[in-house]
């Protein structure tokens, strides 16, 4: 059984979290989800659902790690002493997945330095900012390098998930989990109809 | 401001219950989102997220209600304190949203009685055992009727809120949070592909 920990931090986007969440629960003979924050105790996300939350110093170091993105990443982003906690789990973790914004906390640790990268286009700019030297994609779903997934905004974060199952676990067993989730799943990485909008 | 609340319960579907409340949620000045389970406190999803409610007492009977399904229902089905708690809650609120097996809850307090609604497919049986006298429909995204909207499974949940975000504010409010969520909306009530799955 693999851990599979959320970090959770206030004004989070609910769906970044739970929509990779459902996808990753349904595996649970592989995968243990548990929601962590800096400190533990209740986060609140920015649609103010309050999530109970055990603290970094508790998260297993050989789980997959999932940052969501939202409005609250752009304090976290310009906090030293969180980016440091958070590139620790990340050089840690097995992978680390991001959606949306979640990969400007993970481009500011500099593990995404060189690599292959994408986010929500909506926030391109900013998240450009957080990671001078990554190579951000302008028109991806979702992009894999190495150890890390990261995402385009919100849905696209079920996707990946999807993705991450399918080269995890093999591409029936995520489109198995897609049916069973009715979800019309995105399985190609390039396609990001929303990178125009 | 309108409450949009949410009730949960052990083993409640993850996306059932937070599909729609990041829809419903991005309507910020307009709804403010709730968590209400029966006793209050801690509740755990099927995918083990915990959720920090309020107690039935005290939700605001003119808000909405949104019921979600999962695993959890099956036992509540036949706890009749339960049903009749959700009964009295479900009279008195302007519109409930069910989503997946959340309509085998309602279907049981007798309010779908004569009326038109659906739910997953793949509980199908089971769900209309719990509501003789409800036309369930057999092939459908989401159905509504007078106050009540019942949906599909899961994902069908987050197109039910967007439709009913559309009825409610307008389908340019509601393709709005689509885009903004990079989510493909599936606007067809009929249009039900996992029906025949």
């Amino acid at each position: 059984m693999t851990n599979f920990n959320i970090i959770l931090f206030d004004d989070f986007e609910t769906l970044d979290a739970f929509g990779p969440a459902e996808v990753i629960g349904r595996l649970q003979e592989t995968y243990y989800l548990r929601c962590h924050s800096l400190n533990g105790g209740i986060i609140k996300s920015r649609q103010h659902i309050p999530v109970d939350t055990l603290p970094f110093a508790e998260i297993d170091s050989t789980g997959v790690l999932l940052i969501p993105g939202g409005i609250g990443t752009r304090t976290l982003a310009n906090d030293e002493n969180y980016i440091e906690q958070l590139r620790i789990l990340s050089e840690k973790a097995p992978y680390v997945l991001t959606v949306c914004t979640g990969s400007a906390l993970l481009a500011k640790t500099n593990l995404l330095n060189g690599m292959n990268a994408t986010s929500n286009k909506r926030a391109f700019e900013w998240v450009c900012s957080t990671g001078a030297k990554v190579y951000w994609a302008k028109k991806a779903r979702w992009v894999k390098d190495g150890k890390f997934y990261t995402s385009s905004g919100i849905s696209a974060g079920i996707d990946m998930a999807l993705g991450f199952v399918s080269d995890m676990h093999g591409v029936e067993n995520a489109q198995n989990i897609a049916n069973q989730m009715e979800y019309i799943w995105n399985p190609d990485m390039e396609n990001d109809p929303f990178a125009i909008l």
